[in-house]
């Protein structure tokens, strides 16, 4: 069980989930935060998004989130919806409701019963101690299969602070910004200015480097909490020599980075219906973005997806994805290696795998891509996992 | 059975198939051709696509078609073997490689056996005849579960011409210029000019408006065939007053564009696994390249696919595709009919459905989406189809 001075979390079934699972969880801080956020870039943004854009430019008290319901989509009632949970947190903890940071994940276009909510509100607040992240990690989820949670310790100037963080998946992932939900918590003082510049890299090769069927959220939203301290956060940074490139940046910078990535791949895992374990890394691009633009194209194609479910090394469909992706490259230069087994060399079949090695080269869990471009230095990793019949039966009848 | 003065088509097995359904295809001309063609945008080619792209500059005796092996991604063989065919179709019929055209489709990166077609090719030859255009159609079919074909006659200043088509599917389409092949075939007499400019915007609104699974292949072709007649044609085009816009152009531009979009409904109807026919067309948008975006964005979502396979109506994740393809839109101007029946009004849930139409407005196999953007004047639509359990059946086990 994770813990970490001055956050105290909760978890309740407020009755959003008809099933009694946990549906709403609650962070609140004894001392004010900061919060360094990126949301969906998806242009129809759900309410407590815009909401929590605005907020996370204020000090921040609380987090109330709630899963069984996307609050997306529903015109004026999601702002004012959302505005009464924020009333009912702000009476109880007595903080404005400015102050407080608010998430939904679930179904879209169906109302929020904002009533549920309030009314397990005062419960939330009461029950809310240094042990409850386990409840709250579980208040996230939706069709995730486990709960995903991860943290580290680092020592900065001989003083140990923690990162914990949670994530929840495990459909409409390809976020573009961040996870559906992610949230980071921890008690190293950092400047925002800092800490904005840390997190936005620390998301973009974690959260932004995965996908699970390439759709992009109206929900997504990853946020990492830290104290707010106002000049004395500057100043103990700069006592800190908190320059970037410092020894004390690049140890927060990995222990974010690392916590991030972990959940990122817990997400993939989780993948709706997944059964494989994906990572597809395109080297010696021309430039990053199109390693990216690549890696994920291949990740994203049904016919790459369905050919790892069915194990059947059918590499042209990865040579037509590459060849799709619309990214300058040299056609008859690509090398692509399968858990470090050169099968394709030059744009062609490799000869040297035998039947047997050829037939089985796809039956690990967990299978590494590196697809060689042979024309630049740039090099770019995605996660992602495979699709099955499981995917569909799970999406043809979420609602139900 | 279609016919067509000058045309002469063959069909015959040869053995890349293993279950002895046909695989190879020729048509002979008794005049020469011109040929107007796109190819597919993938940056991997397969070698037919690199030849015949240059031998489409030349007048056309003749077109060999495989299926079973797509020819692509073996190097320096592709072309090696591509020509020994080439050559083969050249020593029967008394014409030159260069005025052949060829093609294949089938698995990516495995070689092509020329021997089998080369042994094939004096009957092929031998058999072609004005009857022979079922067993050529049938000859070029892969995972397809029928056979697709479509005719058109007109007349034009009192004369009678034909058009008749045929086309292959059903995986690995987005098409990106084509479908995977696309044969039309016309006595009318027409300038390459003209008929290159009519053929490009025939596809633009069928071939390249529909999409299967996002996939777009690396042998995706479509070529127009009609009477090579040199400065002959010229002089029958201007006696027709053959210009932009003028009755003749339409009458053929609009029958032309009938038997591409008929053929590009049945690739759609024929999708790996489909069981539902989808149109998407957006309307009102800024730009008709936006328009397009976003309906291929729908399209190829896999939530969006899936929710049609469960007949659920979980119109948010519509919008959560809407909103992330990018397009400049209004995001809260949006409305959604499905088969004219109102859903989503000004981006909210529509309250005028009864429980009971909610509940069958998806169970039609026909479904006619309407996203109306009010913001501009464009229009576009696109076709597709759901995905279901059986489409990973299919892809999981291609090759085997």
């Amino acid at each position: 069980m994770e813990k970490i001075n001055n956050f105290s979390f909760s978890g309740k079934s407020c009755g959003l989930k008809k099933n009694k699972n946990l549906d709403v969880g609650l962070m609140v801080s004894e001392t004010p935060l900061n919060v360094s956020a990126v949301f969906t870039r998806n242009k129809v943004k759900a309410a407590p998004v815009i909401i929590s854009k605005k907020n996370s430019k204020n000090v921040i008290k609380a987090l109330i989130v709630n899963s069984g319901n996307a609050n997306a989509c529903n015109g004026k009632y999601g702002i004012l919806d959302a505005k009464r949970v924020l009333e009912s947190v702000s009476k109880e903890i007595g903080a404005a409701p400015e102050n407080i940071f608010i998430c939904s994940t679930g179904v879209i276009g169906e109302r929020l019963d904002a009533t549920l909510i309030e009314r397990a509100v005062p419960e939330l607040v009461k029950a809310a101690d240094k042990s409850g992240f386990d409840d709250f990690a579980k208040s996230i989820m939706t069709t995730d299969t486990f709960c995903k949670t991860a943290s580290k310790e680092v020592i900065l100037d001989g003083v140990k602070y923690s990162i914990i963080g949670t994530a929840k998946g495990s459909g409409m992932i390809m976020p573009n910004m961040a996870t559906m939900l992610a949230f980071i918590f921890s008690d190293i003082p950092l400047s925002k200015e800092k800490a904005d510049e840390i997190f936005k890299d620390c998301v973009e090769t974690s959260f932004n480097s995965i996908t699970v069927d390439g759709d992009t959220s109206t929900n997504d939203t990853a946020a990492f909490f830290y104290p707010h301290a106002g000049e004395n956060t500057e100043k103990v940074n700069k006592e800190r020599s908190f320059k970037k490139s410092s020894a004390n940046y690049n140890i927060v910078k990995n222990a974010l980075s690392e916590v991030c990535f972990e959940l990122a791949k817990m997400i993939v895992k989780d993948g709706e219906g997944a059964t494989k374990f994906i990572k597809i890394t395109v080297m010696n691009a021309y430039t990053e973005s199109g390693a990216k633009k690549i890696a994920f194209t291949v990740a994203n194609s049904p016919l790459f997806k369905t050919m790892i479910t069915g194990e059947d090394l059918n590499w042209g469909r990865i040579m037509a994805a590459i060849g799709r992706s619309s990214v300058p490259l040299k056609p008859e230069n690509i090398d692509i290696y399968i858990n470090d087994k050169l099968i394709v060399q030059d744009s062609t079949v490799f000869k040297g795998l035998s039947k047997a090695e050829e037939k089985y080269v796809l039956s690990p869990k967990e299978i590494d891509f590196k697809i060689d471009l042979k024309c630049g230095k740039k090099n770019r990793s995605v996660l992602t996992c495979n699709l099955t019949k499981e995917y569909i039966d799970i999406n043809a009848s979420y609602r139900s």
